[in-house]
């Protein structure tokens, strides 16, 4: 799921969203409450009518946001009070408000208002967080209004086996229409975040969807895949495309190329010969980098549309692959626990 | 025609610059032959192909930019030299120069490098720049070397009717392929504007395209072509939709509406109710404002998509009411000398 933090996937129409692939999109609670507000968007029509995105919707809480953006917060059983950077003006979040301003927004699934601690965090800070999210998780369900949004749980417990199993086992027994796993890409190196993953996944209902929250690249996703994630999403493809980067895959591996470089001034090749994307069928290189150099907007609309193509292109190969029987084989390169390829 | 100065219609691709009835553009020739410089277009295959523009272009001559960008140059009758403003380093620009460059960019039609002086300017200056822009102007018809590529020469003169008509005379006895109106919308009051027009235009010949450089609005646009003007070229459509703003036109005048203003917030209908651009037929005012509050490089966009679809349209009906015979009376508001609009 490509991120549309403000209602709108940075700088794409829902026409170039849609040709690059995605189908289903996030959209920030935090950041929509904020503005327009949600009455603007309930008044719309909801976020589909009004951002005019065809397909599914995922909300997050904003419990994210409220954890890690704000510096002056305070935490209590109830919810979370914190001072909003922009405006300055105390703002208070509850599992009750944010399951209200997500109820307005109307997006197809509604996240549960969660702890999400940083990493690193004591075992008890993480212990507490698990107690909260799983209490708050109750309120969030007590306060949902809407039959025809699906209502997502999140497992909390950072790095700690036995506190994610503990978290997963409470929320399963409610049988949800879908569960994520939140707290990792926090801060946490890429090793711990495999594990987390590899651990808690199976611990969830196998038929229905399990979610990677903020992850990630084609390595995570990978992993993730293989241990049965089904969504994900990261703002990674569309940030680095901001600032001149353009992912590109192929059999042996993937890498990041950055246009501002010198090689490619005069590379008149496309980013990558056996994309489709609509970037890639008609640009080259060395007009990408011409854009980036003059720090034109269309260099991010098209690295944009590349990179989501490209992620799309890649999930769509792993859903194929687990389907026809060859997915072990096929991504091989990227099942190998980090540390070996580290040292490979 | 759209202003793509960079080789880009800012923040636009060149599909939905199609879809909103774009037909020919502007690239800037100074611009080009610093950054990525001349010879890289020419190694892509040339502008058409370097940023997949399918329809006709034009090049600027540099001449324009060259005078007003400038503090620090010196005019001789050979060129001008230069200090480039974001590297510092020292340009030199003659008409053999602007041909090469725009020679090796290969755009549709080249202009020829002409002095542009300011407003207000001494007479004795402007007659300088005359007599320099048609000897300039023989220059670059010698140096020019693409058949496939037609030379536009460029009438000054200023707001002196006499070196006006002088200038064209001159040029009109060449037979080109087409002819501009060069140093006007270069600071004096609009009623200037349309009189150093109404008095050029009909001394260019008439079966060939007269080209009015840097306009404009609806209303210059109306009066330029009552008087025979036939092509333009404008920044201002895209740079208010970048600030934010889109050009409203109806049956009763034109409009500049700010989607800033409080009073879009809960406005739910299009930009424009009759307008078939892409922006009007999926979204909001309330939306646009909301892209336009947050920062959103969306709004830009699709404000840009929506200000080039009107103007385009604008132009249309120009032409189509010139062949039916109702110009005068469709057109009238936008007809009257500007002090009787102003006393109105």
């Amino acid at each position: 799921m490509p991120v549309g933090t403000q209602a709108t996937v940075k700088t794409l129409t829902p026409a170039q969203l849609v040709e690059a692939g995605a189908q289903m999109i996030l959209a920030n609670t935090y950041h929509l409450s904020l503005q327009p507000g949600a009455e603007i968007v309930a008044e719309a029509g909801g976020l589909h009518h009004f951002m005019q995105w065809p397909g599914p919707i995922l909300t997050d809480s904003g419990g994210f946001q409220v954890f890690s953006l704000s510096s002056l917060r305070t935490i209590d059983d109830d919810g979370v009070t914190f001072r909003e950077p922009r405006s300055g003006s105390l703002v208070r979040f509850t599992p009750e408000y944010a399951m209200a301003v997500q109820n307005a927004l109307g997006a197809d699934v509604a996240m549960a208002f969660d702890e999400c601690p940083p990493y690193p965090a004591e075992r008890s800070a993480v212990e507490r967080a698990v107690t909260r999210t799983l209490h708050w998780f109750e309120r969030c369900l007590a306060a949902h209004r809407r039959s025809d949004q699906a209502l997502f749980g999140i497992v909390q417990g950072g790095v700690w086996p036995d506190l994610r199993a503990h978290c997963a086992e409470v929320l399963a027994s409610a049988d949800l229409p879908g569960y994520a796993i939140g707290g990792v890409s926090v801060g946490e190196p890429g090793m711990l975040i495999e594990k987390v993953v590899r651990v808690t996944a199976p611990l969830l209902p196998e038929h229905k969807p399990r979610y990677l929250m903020g992850v990630g690249t084609f390595r995570e996703l990978a992993q993730a895949a293989a241990v049965g994630v089904d969504l994900f999403d990261c703002v990674m493809p569309t940030r680095v495309a901001r600032h001149g980067s353009a992912l590109l895959i192929n059999a042996t591996g993937d890498r990041r190329i950055n246009l501002k470089n010198a090689q490619f001034r005069r590379d008149f090749a496309p980013l990558d010969t056996h994309c489709p994307c609509y970037t890639c069928r008609h640009f080259s290189r060395a007009y990408l980098s011409h854009l980036v150099r003059s720090g034109e907007i269309l260099a991010m609309t098209l690295l944009s549309i590349h990179n989501i193509a490209t992620l799309s292109r890649f999930s769509a190969e792993l859903r194929a692959a687990i389907i026809d029987g060859s997915f072990t084989q096929r991504f091989a390169a990227y099942l190998q626990p980090e540390a070996e390829v580290e040292r490979g």
